[in-house]
């Protein structure tokens, strides 16, 4: 399993921030794959990390055209900072879960 | 570059749970070459990420003897539950990092 960590600094988060992430987040799971989403928020530090069967499903997602806009909007507006990195899991464990 | 995703429901975290938390970042980095460590929590979501230069490095700071009290406690009373991640970093990108 591969996942994506999105770790940013937020920008101005507008109404039309809100209503994006919603849409990405359906259009994640409904049309990539998208196998699960986490994401958490405290002051000016944002970690977001989403989980994906394979890398192409990612490449598939992240060229996405609505994605891309997305995108494009977050580096515009609603994120200062931020930086992406492509993991590969290479084994987990869990306590009461 | 390896990292190490913990993802928590905390429980009841007392003034131990405070020192305890310094002192095992501390020791990380001093002792196990801990790379970078980020912590956000949001209502009863908890994300940490610590980066590491090698899955060895990861394996000796689990079996760390303080670290592995500390997870004992950690099970017994500051996280009702948790999953640990361990990944490789195929590749990243940054925005104004």
């Amino acid at each position: 399993m591969f996942a994506v960590i999105f770790r940013a600094k937020p920008g101005v988060q507008d109404s039309q921030y809100i209503e994006t992430v919603t849409k990405m987040r359906d259009l994640a799971f409904e049309k990539y794959g998208c196998l699960d989403f986490v994401a958490v928020t405290e002051g000016d530090q944002e970690i977001a990390i989403s989980y994906w069967q394979s890398e192409l499903a990612i490449k598939r997602w992240k060229s996405d055209a609505e994605h891309t806009l997305a995108q494009d909007l977050g580096r515009a507006k609603w994120y200062e900072s931020y930086i992406v990195q492509v993991v590969e899991i290479k084994r987990e464990y869990k306590y009461n879960l």
